[in-house]
């Protein structure tokens, strides 16, 4: 193998580990000098390829590179972007062959979601078809949960702990105040498409009828009656109840819940999102009962401090697994996790075509979902569980989680910045 | 001194620390034998006492009473219940004398913020108004910060510690987006009347500079248009925006900002609450950056998993002090925490009469507001540090902390129920 640098960039939503994956690659391509010299990282995704804006990762200490594990967010940038087909706009592909070529880039790794896994298949097509050796390697990531083939996403895990927690401690509040005061509370979380972070509110329990007592799932059509009953009997029995609802909850015309178009503000603008709001309004206007709601956002997918000891070990390991990939030869790959047994929790890695990852989501499977689809099944459990096994957290100062700050400091550009 | 039974009971919205108190009041009165009998607990604040529907905390394990020390939300319940005055109402003090007397209480702790105090202040006169001997300390608590004298109340130390953290991770993740994405971030917290809460947002800077960058606190009027110039400018400086806004901010003609008087849903109720959408669509709106917004409402007093270890020893301390106060043959006061060092951070316990602390909110005094008015100052920071120091972890199983649940065994009762 002829020894040449790594290009590594990170992409779409970030998460609460997928810095952690960076120190995985980083870490990993330091120990193969052989064949990989710097790994230059594109500020915000392929972005930073288009831009020629490339970060030098050696100019950073060893010590920033290890504080990438316990720092969330994304270091380098991330981006929303999604490269056309070839044949639709060949000029941006000719511009990260220019790139690569002026850099000296035989590697690429793309941490992302399903958009990243096309964009990383993309690229891996363009050397082939212009001559040039470049080898691929799709880094999975998502909070979402939603890629096909590994048997989960690096940054779910954390997410589903952070949600996992929070229900617990917001269940523990309502319920107290639940005799004079409000009577339920509605926790929003992430899934524009898929279930999975909603549904690990059910981790929140320690015994059946714990709560949550409802998890409302994109999968599942909503039906306004069935929930309102729902809920009806369940502060008749427990006194409270709680919801956890995923932002992607639909309506059986396929219209978001929580898409208000009558909605304005007291500015006169349109109401833009939120459907815990929704829910909880529909439930103190027909039921009379006093809410609370929440909407967690960001704070749910960017909450290392309460991330999954697993998920974090994971998505190291797949950091790793994609330069041992690379460095073994593979392309257009994509490494992944194979889960040997669900209790005790044993995983390894494997890999995955990314023809066969990209664009593709996985969806909560039926066998998930209650017949009632108002909770998640047994088996739904089984799976969730050995997810969010383990806490490790970062270091403080001043009261503060200490997440680093890397220098990004920029390789020098050789080429025109118009293309 | 006769030995005699006490009543303690939690009162108002609760915190992840209330339970701390409990502990500490619980152990603490253990140790005094000699003139606390059973401590009697309120199931759900003062409404428990006024149903004869007392909890034998003589039953818990004394391993579950400890455990009460990292479980959040108020394990025997809470209330939203203010006594009215004696000459409106005399009946409800006929009916607590009655159930005191029942039950041979004489040492009264009421565990809660300004409304609790004045309900404690009010039965400390009934004792002295007809001439039966009741000891009555006020347990201060609530995340508010609100409570006068005292340098701060248990509960805040946690929630500001929790904002803090939130905001600096979901920084990190609004950083990591804004290229080529979302450019703006709101995350809204609790704060009705005072921004203390709000005010703990700005603990997430390690330097001048770092988000959030706007801070939104209910003392000071909004004004849409310095808000909107503020927000551009940081955008073009820093590439992105946070802002930390308190539930309560007003305008200037004293209308909450959330208030959107004129919203309707998609089931065409009014819409209630939340001023973080309605910043973020006016950002949207008039700016045109993309904006994500969080309410965190209950997840934040309830985050145990991220308590402030000084909230942590001092709601157990106050506790503790409560009793010690009654032991001590007080009445009337409530122990307090005095600050006699910033940094090293030092302190004590104080006393101050409940005449004193009853219904009287402490605002965030103006030398702790920026002038601009969307900041605090160095001053400010320099009193809110220390409370947010440490970290007191709970115990996992599972994945999720392992929280105490009480038995909560009842007294027979010996009154009629009707009153």
């Amino acid at each position: 193998m002829v020894k040449a640098n790594a290009f590594y960039a990170q992409s779409g939503g970030v998460t609460a580990v997928i810095n952690a994956t960076a120190c995985g690659v980083l870490q990993t391509a330091a120990e193969h000098k052989d064949v990989i010299g710097k790994v230059l990282v594109g500020a915000n995704g392929i972005v930073g390829a288009l831009n020629e804006e490339l970060i030098d990762a050696s100019k950073e200490s060893k010590r920033a590179i290890a504080g990438l594990r316990t720092t969330p967010g994304g270091a380098f940038g991330s981006c929303r972007y999604k490269l056309k087909p070839y044949a639709e706009d060949p000029r941006e592909y000719q511009r990260l062959l220019d790139v690569f070529k002026a850099h000296n880039i035989r590697y690429f790794f793309y941490n992302g979601g399903g958009d990243s896994q096309d964009t990383a298949n993309k690229v891996s097509q363009l050397g082939a078809r212009v001559g040039y050796p470049l080898q691929c390697i799709g880094v999975p990531k998502t909070v979402d949960n939603d890629l096909p083939i590994t048997d989960c996403c690096p940054g779910f895990g954390s997410v589903a702990k952070y949600v996992a927690v929070s229900t617990k401690e917001a269940a523990l509040d309502i319920e107290s105040m639940c005799a004079t005061s409000t009577k339920v509370f509605v926790l929003e979380v992430m899934g524009r498409h898929a279930g999975w972070i909603a549904a690990a509110g059910a981790l929140a329990r320690e015994q059946a009828g714990d709560p949550p007592h409802i998890i409302l799932l994109p999968e599942v059509p909503f039906k306004q009656q069935q929930f309102l009953r729902r809920v009806k009997a369940t502060v008749a029995e427990k006194g409270f109840c709680v919801v956890v609802v995923s932002e992607g909850v639909r309506f059986a015309n396929g219209k978001f819940v929580g898409e208000s178009g009558a909605a304005k503000d007291a500015f006169g603008h349109a109401q833009l999102g939120g459907v815990a709001p929704v829910i909880a309004n529909l439930v103190t206007s027909k039921l009379g009962y006093k809410n609370h709601w929440a909407v967690a956002d960001y704070l749910q997918r960017s909450a290392r401090h309460i991330a999954s000891a697993t998920d974090v070990e994971q998505a190291y390991a797949l950091g790793r697994a994609a330069v041992k990939l690379a460095v073994a030869g593979k392309t257009a790959v994509m490494p992944t996790i194979v889960r040997t047994n669900d209790a005790p929790y044993r995983w390894k890695i494997g890999e995955a075509k990314l023809s066969r990852v990209a664009n593709i989501e996985r969806f909560m499977p039926k066998s998930y979902i209650s017949k009632d689809g108002f909770d998640i099944t047994p088996k739904a459990l089984r799976y969730l569980r050995p997810l969010i096994a383990g806490e490790d957290y970062p270091r403080y100062k001043n009261g503060v989680p200490e997440y680093v700050r890397l220098k990004q400091q920029r390789v020098a550009k050789k080429l025109p910045a118009k293309w």
